[in-house]
């Protein structure tokens, strides 16, 4: 797993004696991300150097730095770690609260009107509490990100850096829920007594195929916006991916061959929001019968991985599997996704290298570009679901703020998720408005 | 229900014309908290006036200021509803996510490590995440202050208060979490279900008798801490406070008999800490048999509203019940606290000008005073549970702090709530610490 990791290296002031070290991380095949002097004495350079580097892979490297002549390995720093440290969110109070006089109005007794104000007219909780801004992002840690069933707690860290996203990109507070594995009903009562809590549900990293199960459950018995990010917004992004890389190829979504490998959560989501939009030609294959019988129930066909490769104009892979596609497969003016973190099924530049028109990886088609704008539009239209309509606004808007020859634009840029919220909330019907209590489900077609 | 409200009146630039404004108010009984003028025409002033008012006994009160030659009622800014607008709290991203190397420490791929890492060694948990800061505000809606069931979504602008309180007083992440009302059993599964979100577990405004057997089961099921606010924190200010009373009066703790005025989640939590810290002599009534019921088991006598103010050298109300306690009852040199909030059995002031040595109602003591300090003592030490001898290292604490001739502290002053939770801190029993996942129960006193 290639993760960006900080050496710690010490140079004496000769000439040549960095270009050793970096000599040596090109021996070993490492890219350089960073370098940077980060103390100067009078003798030497304290250098930290940034790579790519699998942590697994690089025994024997501290040895040949400290073997050189002008140079001494000092440490790892581990940014990443540390950026994690104490965890990455934290609940703030929007009122500075100096003087009783403030402490006497939001808690006891000023507060007891406010409660009595929501009791007579349920909507107002939506003015005079946070609610209107909560999404809860409930996992069981079944399938957290490539690595598998490791757990709820373990998985924190990525609903921690989801909740993180929410709040500096669109202002949302979002709450990690862990739930211990279980039934799927007992996961879907458990979530239904806790909703309350909250203006929408995110689900996160669930397993298939229980994730549609729980899904389609909460969608059936809760009035409010249910998502599981990991079929729709990773397909959101696909679809908008797509669109760009047919607008650059010249090729039309109607009249392409998909290729789907992996039909986990990932790989399904994406099939169903393609087939919604206009695809036609659809094959897939994943290892789990199961999975395939999904597939079918969509009048998708199967083939082998080869198969797929040889027929589909454009080929989808959410399956995990590091180096999975062998470059040789790989037909002239293809589009390649390999979506897997952190290691995807085929290098984009091998990709490349080997004929595909079009290629990328997790690291760009990622949805972080749509979850944030797509539960903004939700949460501010008080939207009762999730429509089809609401994902391929989100789909659009992201395809048109693409600068040109990209796929996606910077999931970073300022005005993004703004827009993507624009465009949303212009989807949501208003027969899928309706003020709290008022019960009901949309009647925009269901995912 | 007595809230502070802001009357906007105009009055002209001659004298007298403020003052015969103020007359109107003191005839109507109103006190005043605070007088500005927010703006000065060439001719006239707008003054925001601030009355402690009871939102349903000013009728006539705007035609008796229009009827002044010198006035004009403009309207009532309500200062309490607009400190909630929007909600009291919001997650914030610790992290400032400014680049996309930052995005990919925070989230994909870097995250990856970090979750592996948690796996491995669980308890890293609490280095890498906001669990060991973070505690879950569970409430069913069924006892919300002094106003009884209405519904958790209703109660959400207090669990949003102490939400607001963690964050400003401790710095916790505090998570409101509104379960709708069922069977205990349900409430305990849920609570237990979602638990490993959290490091520890308030519960909050849940009515009795249900509320000691969802406090006693999940103790029972979770290994980690977990208390129900009402009964314990409420029992540890009354502790501090009749701890500072007995100095000023010169009585002892063990020689005092204690009344107790209803028998709910808050007086019950009373009388057992009293009695853990050695008050004898306990009488207490209620309307309800089953309360009475609980009082027995504790030892304590019963008896009748009367005959608690004819023997009780210090009565402690928690009814609900405004003005339940008739001056002519009270006793020269009594302590009495009445502590139902927005409106106690008898205001402080009538109690003491009926004789009462010391009388406080719920504005100060509010357990504002000590949650914060013991959640955060809690999850410093990683503490199994809570324990009494926790409960009573909080109530010294504050009785210590408290300035002389004062029964308890400032809430808002700085340093307290650190002091209260270093004190708690050193009465966790080593045997009540251990690591996650070690399960286990403490071996020091149960509550």
């Amino acid at each position: 797993m290639k993760i960006p990791e900080i050496l710690q290296i010490e140079t004496p002031h000769s000439p040549g004696s960095l270009a050793s070290v970096l000599n040596v991380l090109a021996d070993r095949g490492l890219v350089l991300e960073h370098v940077s002097s980060v103390r100067r004495d009078q003798d030497r350079t304290l250098w930290e150097i940034t790579v790519e580097i699998d942590t697994q892979a690089h025994a024997g490297l501290v040895e040949r730095l400290n073997a050189l002549p002008s140079a001494r390995f000092i440490g790892w720093s581990d940014r990443v770690f540390d950026r994690h440290r104490g965890g990455k969110i934290e609940m703030h109070s929007r009122v500075a609260i100096s003087t009783q006089q403030i402490l006497r109005d939001i808690y006891t007794p000023g507060v007891a009107r406010v409660c009595l104000a929501i009791q007579a007219a349920p909507e107002e909780v939506f003015n005079f509490t946070y609610l209107g801004r909560a999404v809860a992002i409930v996992t069981d840690g079944s399938a957290i990100l490539g690595l598998g069933n490791i757990g709820p707690r373990a998985g924190l860290p990525v609903m921690e850096g989801k909740a993180a996203l929410f709040a500096a990109l669109v202002g949302i507070s979002a709450i990690p829920i862990l739930i211990e594995s279980g039934t799927v009903d007992h996961f879907v009562d458990v979530v239904c007594s806790i909703a309350p809590s909250f203006g929408a549900i995110l689900l996160e990293d669930i397993s298939a195929p229980r994730c549609f199960e729980i899904e389609q459950k909460l969608r059936a018995r809760l009035s409010m916006p249910v998502l599981h990010d990991d079929q729709h917004a990773t397909a959101v992004v696909v679809l908008a991916a797509l669109m760009n890389a047919t607008r650059q190829t010249g090729a039309r979504l109607d009249s392409l061959t998909v290729g789907v490998i992996g039909l986990g959560a990932a790989g399904l989501g994406i099939a169903r929001l393609l087939q919604a939009h206009g695809v036609k030609q659809l094959i897939g294959t994943d290892l789990r019968a199961e999975a395939m019988d999904r597939l079918a129930q969509m009048h998708g066909s199967r083939d082998s991985l080869e198969g797929i490769l040889a027929r589909a104009d454009a080929v989808i892979c959410t399956t995990g599997a590091k180096d999975l596609i062998a470059p040789e497969w790989i037909r002239p003016g293809q589009i390649i996704f390999a979506l897997s973190n952190p290691d995807p099924e085929i290098d984009p530049t091998v990709a490349l290298a080997a004929g595909a028109a079009i290629a990328a990886d997790g690291k760009s088609i990622n949805n972080v570009l749509c979850f944030p704008g797509l539960f903004d539009a939700a949460l501010r239209a008080r939207a009762l679901g999730f429509t089809d309509a609401m994902l391929v606004a989100a789909a659009c808007a992201l395809a048109n703020a693409a600068p040109p020859g990209q796929l996606l634009p910077d999931s970073l840029e300022p005005s993004l998720h703004e827009r993507v919220s624009q465009a949303v909330q212009a989807a949501v019907l208003p027969t899928a408005q309706a003020p709290l209590g008022a019960g009901g489900t949309p009647e925009s077609p269901a995912l």
